[in-house]
């Protein structure tokens, strides 16, 4: 098994199978650039370009990893991806000497990732999030419908998809205000306005498009992969209420759109190679355009943390695998373009709620708690139907190799108490 | 009244009291700059800035109008606006000798505008498609759910709104292509796929943000319209049978997102004061942070031109105006952010189908038409229910001064056949 010269303990997230991408900007002075995670460091990929040691055509005389955003390195393509991740596990590995033996060099390329602040990686144009869990879109309609019409009956032929707010999107660590908003209580006539009452999270994973495609040029099923630059954890904080009252008849909008965290590392496709798997079987026959010649699901472990102002520790409330996704990456992609609608460099792709087939592995407190009518039990005694203020939410996410694992890191938020309003 | 002496012709939409901005590259050679529409020409404002014509300290040193967008200029705020607005006013003026009786000049800072290429003036960052027209939602329910639940119960308590997609946004004068897709026939228990079948175009108004708001920090209804930069034309290409079948239960996605189309100018806010007009009364009480203190909607009456490949000259097939709309732009922006998402500078936010009050004022084929089943009879003895491969749409929109228009151009674009597919 490659090792690197760096110390990376064994559940170590980020072995020199993995480095994953980000912006960092170090603590104390600097400009953001990108960096490759390994162990508890960063690797500074600025510094190695401007050593002239990535030695590959396409970055020549050019500033890639300068940059305050990854959209320049993810628009160069999976064959540039490639080389500069072989480049990164040579020049990391144990038994070569060129960074390894230079002090002076070692000195400037690398930082502890305590001593960084993660910045967001990528410029966003356009985030989509996708409702691609079976699971979660039974749950979410037996709580809604009846267990009759759980499923819309459009769900088993397409991927199901909407578009999501990109101004919003946060790096991991940055605090979430509980929203304000109209919601419309049970026993009431009326509207109310107020802070939400059902705050929730949910569990999911994004994926960001390298190379697009041009408007009116569709992206096949089996293309579909080469235009994704690597995947990061997502949490797409939710106002129930806040949704439940304004979703008829064009879907989520402020209930979603105050804030989407995601973690700041993000981990390439080809990291994940090892552990791709066929995900579920379709039920129906699926269109042509939608059907796929390899396995295109990863299987990828997937936990919930929540840590009440109060308590000591946080507490595991949901654990769930990427690999019960019933949609693939690969087919919303072919089915978001299909239509012509263009890609571009730098958008983010979710999947919605990953939830599994056993009640732990629901990915959100709507389904965890039934609608607030099953509460959590936490390790100090309390309760949760819904978050409340000070709660920090902590999705994280590996894959289990052999004496390693590929990891994601986390995304991180805390609760904020709702803005004071005048106007209600 | 104020005169230019550039020539403008009575029923011109671009007077000295208009002056919209663009984005324009001459198509001989040169690079996109910013320019003001005035008469059938366009006064390139990177000229006028480089020879220091504005004497406007905040622009002072700075290259605003030498821009491939309007971003820079959309971001410095209402009094910046105001101050370049008087000034182009004051240089254009017939008695205003700068401009006028400077031979070298002139020639330099005026094109011909069919000489210039327009481009889609702003950088776009998130596209937000509200559905602010009661008559229009009136119709669709009533199409789809008959008329006792014709309105959802929701409507008249807030601004319907949903995220688009900005990546297939384009100006006026892109081609279209019909979009393939799912659908689902009535008669049949399987989707199909295959081009859209009900293809239809959506009469909307759409405004720039200029400056943005900060995450979490909701913008109120009476600050709302110093956030607006202006006006354009909003074409909101729709696929009825892709849309019908996809949408339940997140809203529109691939029957929406595959083209969007903007007139390429922009008109200034300040230009539509003279205007100004009280919208329709609320029916219902408003929640506080919907009540607004002055007149918010705009006398602007509004027209669709239909030309198909067959027919010599275009057709009026739609006569509307924004002054219907039920919800205002300030009542649209303040429940945008009152749970505190941000807008960015250059956002587009847009109405909405604007239909009106009687048959000719509804603003969609689905309406028009009464879902397919109503077809217009076209001036050359063909019909229409939905649009055909070859069909020229244009919306066009003015005020009506005394004696002088504020116009909005045209937003114009022809249907392609769809593309041939072998996966299906």
């Amino acid at each position: 098994m490659k090792k690197s010269f760096i110390e990376v303990k064994e559940n170590s997230h980020f072995p020199i199978q993995n480095l994953p991408y980000g912006v960092f900007c170090p603590k104390t002075s600097g400009t953001p650039r990108v960096g490759a995670a390994i162990g508890e460091f960063v690797l500074d990929l600025s510094v190695i370009e401007d050593a002239g040691l990535f030695n590959i055509p396409e970055l020549q005389g050019k500033e890639i990893f300068n940059q305050p955003t990854l959209n320049a390195f993810m628009e160069m393509g999976r064959n540039v991806w490639s080389a500069v991740r072989k480049r990164m596990q040579t020049l990391l590995s144990e038994v070569e000497p060129t960074l390894r033996d230079n002090a002076a060099l070692r000195k400037q390329a690398f930082y502890l990732q305590k001593e960084v602040e993660m910045l967001l990686p990528v410029d966003i144009g356009d985030y989509t999030d996708f409702y691609a869990s079976k699971e979660h879109a039974m749950n979410v309609g037996m709580m809604f419908r009846g267990k009759e019409n759980a499923l819309m009956p459009n769900w088993l032929n397409l991927p199901v998809g909407y578009h999501g707010r990109a101004s919003s999107i946060v790096v991991s660590g940055t605090d979430v205000r509980r929203p304000l908003g109209q919601m419309k209580p049970k026993e009431s006539n009326n509207p109310t306005f107020g802070p939400s009452l059902r705050f929730d999270f949910e569990l999911e994973m994004g994926w960001f498009i390298g190379p697009g495609n041009e408007l009116g040029k569709p992206i096949s099923v089996d293309e579909a992969e080469n235009h994704i630059f690597g995947l990061a954890l997502v949490n797409d904080w939710s106002a129930r209420d806040i949704q439940a009252w304004e979703y008829q008849p064009l879907g989520p909008f402020l209930g979603k759109n105050f804030a989407t965290s995601i973690s700041p590392w993000i981990v390439p496709l080809e990291a994940l190679e090892p552990f791709r798997t066929a995900g579920p079987k379709p039920e129906v026959e699926q269109l042509p355009y939608l059907q796929q010649s390899q396995k295109s699901s990863f299987d990828i472990q997937l936990e919930v943390h929540l840590k009440g102002e109060k308590m000591e520790s946080p507490q595991r409330i949901c654990e769930s695998n990427f690999r019960h996704l019933y949609w693939s990456m690969a087919q919303q992609i072919a089915h978001h373009t299909v239509g012509g609608c263009n890609l571009r460099t730098g958008d983010l792709l979710a999947s919605g709620t990953i939830s599994g087939p056993t009640p732990e592995a629901r990915g959100s407190l709507l389904e965890l708690t039934w609608g607030g009518t099953e509460p959590l039990q936490m390790n100090n005694g309390e309760q949760r139907n819904w978050l409340e203020d000070g709660d920090e939410l902590t999705l994280t996410a590996w894959c289990q190799g052999d004496g390693y694992r590929i990891g994601f890191g986390e995304v991180t938020g805390c609760v904020l108490p709702a803005l004071e309003y005048s106007k209600a």
